[in-house]
């Protein structure tokens, strides 16, 4: 048999980038189907041992991740978490007495030795271990008690984005099991994200706007805030460009001085009280002059200099993030290529870190 | 009485912002003085309540502060923490169980309406509170259970510098009282501090290189990690580079792809485990050509494109944060009146922030 000729790389860059986000309503509708299941079981036995905290660990896009869990399990639950400083242990050696404690170890590889390490030590200073990756084969899967499978298939593309929103609705089947919940909500999830991939030509034409960029705010409160963290990170890693995301609030304290008609802000408005809650913020962007892209409802993209629609009728807000990364996800592809560079190659990655 | 005739700010840009730097040896001389035995009692009443986890909730600067705090919980006392995401508390309405928890606030002024109403709503919650703040008589000392006064007198400049060492050395001495302890190991912090403020030049001569840089990525590891984060808000309001600040473990995982030879970096480098962490990424910055500054002990300046040497002999690394932000103000200082601009007159900033 004959292999079929292929293009060289370079004359389709971003080919792997844009192959696994165009999967995301596959892989979401998989993880609805068989991955459920198996999610509403381990978060049955994990609501048995009735965790009082919450500490999440987790690391590049992962972290986005965990800290979309910890507003789910604050708010949904009210369960108060926070977010592991992994050197505490890995450094320093901190013995944290963590009985009552559900430790979360979210990883796309299941691999960097210092997750497996910083789950290994919560083990056994008496945490319940739960680990959410997309190998069950690996080793932090395997030093944890309890282990969610994404099922996201393998994600070859340096820049994570179907393990990303697989994480996600992983990570809110989980919590909607510990509240006794079954997840219903979810089910028009992957008929939205495969709309949300079938308007690329909209998202090409917002790239443009960001072709000699040198800086970039991304900002959102609540619920979307995870998301302009992800978004920050997918366009520094892919396009190069500084991009710094702030929560609302925080840019008021100190980052808005930088804010002026030169500095592109992308703003992402969830439907619901986190998008509310960032209306000063944008009213205040608005005033500045501030050239202001919204991703978020229709309402919101009127007022602003340019925009997204993110058609949210009848998705409640805390499934938003699972929908809106989607076109800054295509956003990042689209303005490094035609920054005549490709998302496939990013300068300095790999795709397990060794951090210790 | 004839008022002296005084100059027009402009004649002496950062005047205000530079006088309160060099009013910190004196502002931690009184925290270790007539600060300390009150520090202790809070402490001592605080221990006696046998806190599980600790809550910190703050913003801007103080969040550096509150992050610092953390890793003194974590480290020295076994303590798990979390960073509050506050608009669960004041747009979500999230209830959460905070019996055994210790919820402590950071603020400056104790004035921002949305911390108050957080730290109500944790001590209504069922948590020990205990707000940190420059104002006992704020809002938010007063509606907490208990206050630390971190004594530093008014702040009038926009970019706050010494009431962050204050809140770190009332946060370490808090910590230490937890533990038990005297916190003597601090007592030579305020002769250091004036040493350092007294190599202005040093830092003026480092500035030059920053004074077309469009974008700066500072990184740490451990302790000093809450120093890089501080640092980059300091450049950001006040030189408006965008200044991006990443643990050195988080850099690897995408942002390094950012940074190449026109991409200046300042590392934070504790003398101690924090500092022996960081190595990997320092040889990998140095591989990758990247203009690397060093905030650190002499052998790791020496290794750098320049730096800044701090003389770490004696202090234990947990206190060295307090000292090695100095260097870093002075810097912020230097480059925003290298570039023209004045530090005391930041473009957005209010003192007190007004998010709800």
């Amino acid at each position: 048999m004959t292999a079929m000729p292929t293009a060289p790389q370079s004359e389709q860059p971003g080919r792997i980038m844009s192959r696994e986000m165009s999967e995301q309503p596959e892989v979401l509708r998989r993880l609805l189907g068989t991955g459920a299941p198996e999610i509403q079981e381990t978060a049955r036995l994990v609501a048995a041992k009735k965790p009082r905290f919450v500490l999440l660990t987790a690391r590049g896009t992962s972290d986005h991740a965990a800290l979309y869990a910890k507003y789910l399990l604050e708010v949904r639950l009210g369960v108060p978490c926070g977010l592991t400083s992994m050197s505490t242990i890995t450094a320093y050696g901190a013995k944290p007495d963590l009985r009552d404690v559900l430790a979360v170890t979210v990883s796309q590889s299941g691999g960097s030795p210092d997750l497996v390490a910083s789950a290994r030590a919560a083990r056994e200073a008496g945490a319940i271990t739960l680990a959410v990756t997309n190998n069950p084969d690996s080793a932090l899967a395997a030093v944890s008690e309890h282990h969610i499978d994404i099922q996201a298939g393998a994600e070859k593309a340096l820049p994570a984005t179907k393990t990303y929103t697989a994480s996600l609705l992983a990570l809110y089947l989980f919590v909607e099991g510990l509240r006794g919940g079954d997840g219903a909500a979810a089910t028009a999830l992957p008929g939205l994200a495969a709309r949300l991939l079938d308007r690329q030509a909209e998202v090409k034409s917002l790239a443009a706007r960001y072709r000699f960029a040198d800086r970039m705010v991304i900002t959102s409160r609540g619920y979307g805030y995870p998301t302009a963290k992800e978004a920050a990170l997918k366009l520094m890693e892919t396009s190069y460009i500084p991009a710094l995301a702030y929560s609302g609030a925080d840019l008021l304290h100190g980052p808005l001085a930088m804010v002026d008609n030169i500095s592109p802000v992308i703003a992402v408005v969830t439907d619901g009280r986190g998008g509310q809650a960032l209306q000063p913020v944008l009213d205040r962007l608005r005033g500045r002059g501030a050239d202001l892209v919204v991703v978020g409802p229709k309402a919101q993209v009127e007022q602003a200099s340019a925009g997204f629609v993110l058609p949210t009728d009848g998705v409640p807000e805390e499934l938003q993030p699972i929908l809106e990364i989607i076109p800054l996800q295509l956003l990042a592809h689209e303005v490094t290529i035609a920054r005549g560079q490709d998302p496939d190659a990013p300068r300095a990655l790999a795709k397990v870190t060794e951090t210790r």
